[in-house]
């Protein structure tokens, strides 16, 4: 090694100088940073050993089927994540950790909730206290005539969507248990609560006695005047509810929303339209606006204002930016003639919401005990669509989970009843307008998307199971029909079946793949964690090791485990 | 940025000079190669956009389990692939492309053989071609009683797989067809041919008419002399075969294979012995002796003298590393008293080698028409034990293709016979002592290891149902009898169960997970390519596109790509 090759020194002498003097020291290295930089390595390695350690680009082949710009140092070779996130759909990300900047390298997205307790069919459902149902993209809004989500899923125009409907009221029963009790406050009620409302020249207010409602109620005529207004005391409530019936079609309520950040107030209103949401944007004027449909009716409404505005934000091109915390109710105003009762604002009034579900759910179940989904479903492509009035097991099941939670909380038979006729789809195969199938006409699958030949969506599939099992739970005994029945069977077959939806490194969302003839569905970190989710809840209320046994395999997935190969 | 860190500049400074002067230029670049390296990149990039284009060590936290060091330049993250090829199982070398160096990424390394024709039953069997059996660590050694391979693969002492049996006789039979014609020359015939054998003092050969073999043949005897040696001319051919009798028990036939790399001379001898193989290392002999079992009668060898000195060398601890190229035959010696005949050494001989297997089936088919393996087979831990005994579909069928194939270019009946035997045991259950099993009491599958409850391994049964297509193929249409029945079952169920195997970014190798209840078994990538190869064959006789469209998504699995997920 005595021999000095000047060429070579040459041209590290040139390089350094450039780097020195043209550059500035930026270029050459931060080596007052808690990490080694590259000139740091070139001092700490000045060593014979350390000869070959140098950093060099490197052309990397991969697969023969293409090129990416590698690093070599030594006898290691760098790639850069970039290619990797690609290629193997893995996430990572420069984070602190502890003071020190490090690059987080994460498998998967999602998250394990591991139940402490054995599931409660009167308990929270699953972790849905954690969804937020309304704040979905593929929510349109929440009805002013019906009081739950519609969706654009799977239909742009919008439509509502049973398992949807459902999901909603659970996730507000959910977090009626998990949160803590909402702040509470009537404004009036025309009767033992009357608000200060500034009733302007020529307009008048009035509380009579309601020959509907057997109860005092608040009467308001503005004529011609601009609308009778409210200002509220400054807080962060956001939920809203009211009786309010409009009896001439000029007639509406409306909040006035101020931002605080943006120092602007935006009104939301309710108005005697058929039209579910409407965004006025005219020059100088925005608003949004919830039709009330037969608006000379009474309507009972419970509105989070903050979706109320987001949701019109959103159709106005706005974007859904607004944060709930720096949002209060300004002052609301109401116009034409109309009566109101009940105002009452609160933190949240998640059983209000909860109720709206339940509610919609007995008003549209059909004589079949389904709840038919107004569009059409595309599954793989022409190959097994579903026509408008399919029903779905998951929506069944999901509903049967609120409606028994609403009779039991209420006491209410008619809840019951409409739970109890939701498990008649179960029984009818899918080729007749059922959701039943079979898996090689042996085991018994309840169909999310009861297409024929069969899917075998695997969650869809127990949240119905689980539908099955809150009403053999919660029924009385002596009413609960096939549900065990139902849901014995189910449990025979999920455990029969759950092998086949496992690939090795992850699941499959469905057994497409094995009845449609088409690739496997790989299923996205979301609802594998949905699986795994599932499997825990159902192991906490059968104690077969399959259950826990293929939850471990599937959350070890979750971290990049693989199953053996041989 | 014209202020200048003086502290940085000092540190620079230091770090150049320890680097060219005390580490000499070696280690701060190569700047002649046609790489770039690190100081060469500070060159170019000096300019201010180039700030942050520093490269430094970053600490990455892998799944939040453990933590590896990459690096840093600019905004991208570079991961060692010394993790990666754990962490992913994929491999990586540095290799030369067009003159530079380049690293290749592979994600699998198997390979699939297209097929360009229709399969012929008569013709070459797969890629067997490509097989080299016998020198497989799990092979002991081709048996010199049987002329067959020895397995050690479930059991250290040895037995006879027939799968392996019929696996050796097809690949010598597809090399027959796609090697050129082997050079074969005759040494001693008794004869015509006559040898000119070194015959030292007291010794004796002479030429007699065989009652036996109704042919004359060469009789020795080297009483106490050293033996009867023969000179061979200098060549590279190293298949001898010969009709050996040895009368005496201290007979034997020895041939001296010399190593041209290391000038050494090594010793495989053929003794009156019932042990299989046997090395002797005694101080400065070394010999690698085949027992002949019945030396007494006449035993007709055909031995690859290379594989032959290799398995003593393992089997010694000397390990399998020698050169066929760098050995020849230096000469041979007899000792004791025997008859010796057909002496011939050829550069091959496959239909040898092809019979041999051929015969063996057979001798050792019973009378159930199945070939019984006599080792147990664990399958997962005690869950689905096979007791000696047991048949294995594949074993039927790959005995079924070698056997129809020597019916084929023989036309002798016996081998038809055994060909049409070999089906029996598809026909009766694998809980009666058959190969049959059914997945969900509907799909028949023939099992490669007939366990209860049946594991469906796939490669197996496709080997099985090519042995049924090989028998339907080439015997009388009159004796096919169930052939047709069995292999159109089979093909039902394999396009039935096929997706079942597809695990979106690789195969399983069976379906234990389904019916035993473990994790999946994932296929290595060797095994995967077979599935692929064994479609792509099939796909040549039935042209039902569940087999090309199955076969294409398996091989781009093999390039990385992976079934999309939702």
């Amino acid at each position: 090694m005595a021999r000095l090759n000047l060429k070579l020194l040459l041209f590290l002498l040139i390089a350094v100088v450039s780097c020195t003097l043209v550059t500035y020291i930026f270029t050459c290295g931060h080596p007052t940073s808690s990490h080694t930089s590259f000139i740091h390595r070139l001092k700490e390695s000045s060593s014979p050993e350390s000869r070959g350690k140098l950093y060099e680009e490197l052309d990397c082949s991969i697969n023969g089927m293409y090129h990416i710009s590698c690093r070599k140092e030594g006898k290691e070779v760098f790639v850069p994540f970039s290619f990797l996130e690609k290629y193997y759909e893995v996430y990572g990300k420069l984070a602190k950790s502890k003071g020190h900047e490090q690059f987080e390298w994460s498998h998967s997205y999602s998250k394990v909730f591991k139940p402490t307790t054995r599931y409660n069919s009167s308990g929270m459902f699953m972790y849905f206290s954690n969804y937020n149902v309304e704040v979905r993209d593929r929510v349109k809004c929440i009805s002013a005539t019906e009081g739950v989500p519609v969706s654009t899923q799977w239909e742009a125009s919008g439509y509502y969507y049973p398992v949807q409907v459902a999901q909603y009221g659970l996730s507000h029963y959910s977090k009626n248990l998990s949160d803590r009790p909402p702040k509470r406050k009537i404004l009036e009620d025309g009767n033992l609560v009357t608000a200060k409302w500034q009733v302007p020249k020529g307009a008048s207010v009035k509380r009579n006695y309601d020959n509907e409602k057997f109860t005092h109620v608040l009467e308001f005529n503005s004529y011609d005047s601009p609308g009778i207004s409210l200002k509220l005391r400054q807080g962060t409530d956001l939920v809203l509810s009211f009786d309010l019936r409009l009896l001439s079609m000029n007639g509406s309520l409306t909040i006035f929303l101020e931002d605080r950040d943006r120092s602007t107030i935006f009104p939301v209103s309710f108005v005697c339209s058929p039209v579910l949401i409407h965004v006025l944007n005219s020059s100088g004027s925005y608003s949004t606006n919830y039709g009330l449909g037969s608006c000379q009716n009474w309507n009972q409404l419970t509105r989070d204002l903050h979706v109320d505005l987001v949701k019109g934000h959103v159709l106005s091109g706005r974007g859904k930016k607004l944060s709930k915390t720096k949002l209060r109710i300004h002052h609301l105003i109401v116009k034409g003639y109309g009566q109101l009762d009940n105002l009452t604002l609160a933190s949240s009034n998640h059983m209000g919401m909860f109720y709206s579900s339940a509610d919609w759910l007995v008003r549209h179940q059909d004589t079949s005990g389904g709840w038919p989904i107004g569009v059409k479903r595309k599954i793989a492509s022409g190959k097994a669509d579903l026509d408008p009035g399919w029903y779905s097991a998951m929506g069944q099941g999901q509903a049967m989970s609120l409606l028994i939670r609403a009779y039991y909380r209420s006491g209410k038979p008619h809840y019951l009843e409409a739970a109890l006729k939701g498990m008649k789809p179960f029984s009818i195969s899918s080729t007749e307008g059922g959701v039943r199938a079979y898996f090689m006409n042996q085991y018994p699958w309840y169909e999310e998307y009861p297409t024929v030949p069969p899917s075998f969506v695997l969650n869809g599939f127990i949240y119905s199971l689980i539908g099955l099992y809150d009403v053999v739970s919660l029924a009385p005994q002596n009413q609960v029909g096939d549900a065990q029945l139902l849901f014995d069977q189910g449990m025979h077959s999920l455990k029969k079946l759950l092998p086949l939806f496992d690939t090795g490194s992850g699941t499959v969302y469905d057994l497409r793949h094995f009845s449609l003839g088409l690739a496997p569905n790989i299923a996205r970190w979301d609802y594998h964690s949905t699986h795994i989710n599932q499997l825990l809840l159902l192991s906490t209320i059968d104690s077969d090791p399959i259950l826990t046994n293929v939850a471990g395999r599937w959350i070890s997935y979750m971290s990049g485990k693989r199953a053996a190969h041989n």
